[in-house]
């Protein structure tokens, strides 16, 4: 299969989806869109997807957007290692986990976000960042409270990771980019360690991708 | 079946999943968490939703949380009608669709990103609001640009509604809700139009529960 993916090193959603197609090992061509720079925007990117985000994934023609339903759609091209369980309620806790970061933590931190606050409430760079940096937190302590009610053994749906242990990575991560200490929450730490000792984690981490300019 | 639901008639994310279930014609019993009065953090429901988020289906002893994994749950316990199809492309087309609203525009007005506002920017509730309508306005030009590259014939995916077109109509009750004219959105008010048409999303409507108290 030729599969192209628009890609930029520091976006969270393309993070998840390069662990996804490195856990799945389905080769991939990355194209970089610089979203500081305003990439996204450009009329020929603003064709390939109209909400001008990414990552984008394209497959036969076929162009495909958010991080779920490409992660979703990747399971049935290529089921193993499934990625969302089959069973319906393991499927719905390992997407309502994922949904924790991709719906309620990871959006308050996007780039329009970081732009809006500033030319809204005129916030400079170490506000913003520390808004930020709120929201990563908030998410990291509900990680924290779901995985103490059903702890991770040895990822948070069993013995393979699966779309969960993907967002709650993307999450340290977050929390990497904004300095976010980890300390208060030793069962994230714990199920980090065991995705990013994983070369298919290591490798998708945004230090890792071309472009990476320091954060 | 047995079904309770955790509601609140302001939460765009139980409007979802109110419209879903009427769609399927099942009966269940609303329990209300007034998310503006704070209740979403008394220790009772800290139990039931660890994340302090409405909505939370019960089912079997099962509780489920987030709008999107509930949907797609719902439609495993009662196929008919389904709301998210079972081909791929359309299912990874209906849950992008979705995820515009679900995860790009609706966090931006969350209450708890309201309240934040204030307490780091001193944000008045005007400054609130325009705040939410940017956010509302960015999530129905996504859409509007969606529907004109695949338009809805007559719904989003094609004969029936489906995930998207509850999430669009939710983007609708958004407007509504923060004042955002639609004029400019001919393509999303023909599609609101149709949803609304229909008992499910109608009765579901915010303003049609218990507790409204106005906007």
């Amino acid at each position: 299969m030729t599969i192209q993916l628009y890609d930029f090193w520091r976006s969270n959603a393309a993070f998840r989806v390069r662990v996804a197609l490195a856990l799945k090992g389905i080769p991939y061509e990355s194209i970089e869109i610089d979203l500081l720079a305003g990439r996204q925007f450009d009329a020929t990117y603003s064709e390939v997807n109209p909400e001008h985000v990414v990552p984008t994934l394209v497959y036969n023609g076929d162009r495909l957007s958010q991080s779920l339903a490409i992660i979703e759609y990747l399971d049935t091209i290529q089921p193993e290692p499934r990625l969302i369980p089959t069973d319906a309620r393991e499927r719905a806790y390992a997407q309502s986990l994922a949904l924790v970061s991709i719906a309620d933590s990871h959006p308050l931190s996007a780039p329009r976000v970081r732009k809006q606050l500033g030319s809204m409430f005129n916030a400079n760079a170490a506000t913003v960042e520390a808004w930020c940096r709120h929201w990563v937190i908030e998410g990291l302590d509900a990680y924290e409270r779901l995985l103490a009610r059903r702890p991770a053994a040895p990822f948070a749906l069993g013995l393979v990771p699966t779309i969960a242990d993907i967002c709650i990575a993307g999450q340290i991560v977050l929390a990497e980019l904004y300095d976010a200490k980890l300390t208060p929450f030793p069962n994230i730490i714990a199920l980090g360690e065991r995705c990013f000792d994983l070369a298919a984690f290591a490798e998708a981490h945004p230090y890792r991708q071309r472009g990476y300019v320091g954060h």
